[in-house]
């Protein structure tokens, strides 16, 4: 699905963070993985870490310059946290994924990240097109190397989906009740705490109203409402059998 | 400025991964982190891993029960990857931080994540008003532990840098219940039941959860706590006197 945006480590020192890498890239549906000069690759700890993507791992390809390894690449980005002397044009993480992802269909796109202590020296970024910055505190702005590629990754699955729909205020299984059912529900919620002695008439209107703002909150299900006025049923002949 | 967000961390068995946790949430300028139970800690691999963010360790609290380390949070959202069977309200990273980054100011909001294995159990998620998804690749969709906060905390970052005009529908007029509220009222809503024998022990559990869904929905404040459990009291003497 993201396959025309490949990530490009840049002389990786701990082959764990490349395994890293490789598990948050296929966490969110990519596996273009390019290693430049890495200390050490293939290692024990880069499959250790990948936890089931060493599949990314496996068709990696390892390259002797940055610029071969984006020699197919028609937009390049550089993952950078200094600020440059210099000052490129940047992006941020989101920026890049809801500008390129849809373009990503006709082009091939790098994401290049740099060395764990140093980032990428500036004859490297003089082949990115853009700086890739990641929002973060200012005053420890270092990420770690495959939480960088995650986030970035991450944002390039979401704007890839667009899937927000999530429920927030979530519905039973059931369909909501009606509001013939609710104010039944209130009118069986008044009678019983008349009825247990908890409702006092004089303050009778006042209670209620809130009570109808708590239940009117919680959008009842069918279901849901059954089970809330089976406990007032049973409140209300509570030792009266 | 975002420590009204708590990280919580149910038995980490790597403490590794705490430290890294602990460097992901430094970067998006977060400190409080609060471990349940965790394997070991402290422990010299999570120092190492947190690399700079050791002042987030040495300020971690340590807690014997998740229940404890939520006991001061109005909001719980709880990690989860897994379908659950009975479904949980959910919110996407994004969600949680527009909506919550804003009222974070008036209420502490705990973010849980579990064991690097296995997540969450059911009765830990009991605690939790909202399941926190992450968006990402269906046929591989475990996170690294570090990864996942990593995202979460970067979506935070990102949301509190800009104005969201965000109300989470409407509320009562005194401070949200905190969670330990909300146990103390769930206990006595099933005494409540069991007293007025509406409760048999064998449906008990999927009751509750149902009846949790539907009160941690409604965002209940402490007055409307207080008449609820004014409620629960009179149907529970009824007639006794």
């Amino acid at each position: 699905m993201l396959s025309n945006f490949k990530v490009v480590l840049v002389e990786t020192s701990h082959p764990g963070n490349i395994g890293a890498v490789a598990r948050a890239m296929k966490n969110m549906g990519m596996n273009q993985l390019r290693l430049v000069t890495p200390k050490y690759f293939p290692h024990a700890d880069a499959t250790a870490r990948a936890s089931g993507a060493d599949d990314v791992l496996k068709i990696a390809s390892i390259h002797d310059s940055l610029s071969e390894a984006i020699a197919d690449c028609q937009i390049v980005l550089g993952a950078s946290a200094r600020d440059r002397t210099i000052s490129w044009p940047s992006v941020t993480a989101r920026e890049c994924a809801e500008k390129w992802v849809d373009v990503a269909g006709g082009a091939n796109i790098a994401l290049v990240f740099g060395r764990e202590n140093s980032g990428l020296k500036n004859h490297e970024l003089d082949l990115c097109q853009y700086l890739l910055r990641i929002p973060c505190n200012a005053e420890y702005s270092s990420l770690n190397l495959a939480a960088a590629v995650q986030v970035v990754c991450y944002e390039l699955f979401v704007a890839s989906g667009r899937q927000y729909a999530s429920s927030i205020g979530d519905r039973g299984e059931e369909s909501l009740a009606t509001a013939e059912q609710m104010e039944g529900f209130y009118l069986h919620l008044q009678q019983t705490m008349a009825d247990i002695g908890f409702l006092q008439p004089e303050r009778s209107k006042s209670i209620m109203r809130r009570l109808r703002r708590v239940f009117n909150r919680a959008w009842l299900d069918t279901k849901e409402l059954d089970i809330l006025r089976g406990i007032l049923r049973f409140s209300q002949n509570h030792n009266l059998k």
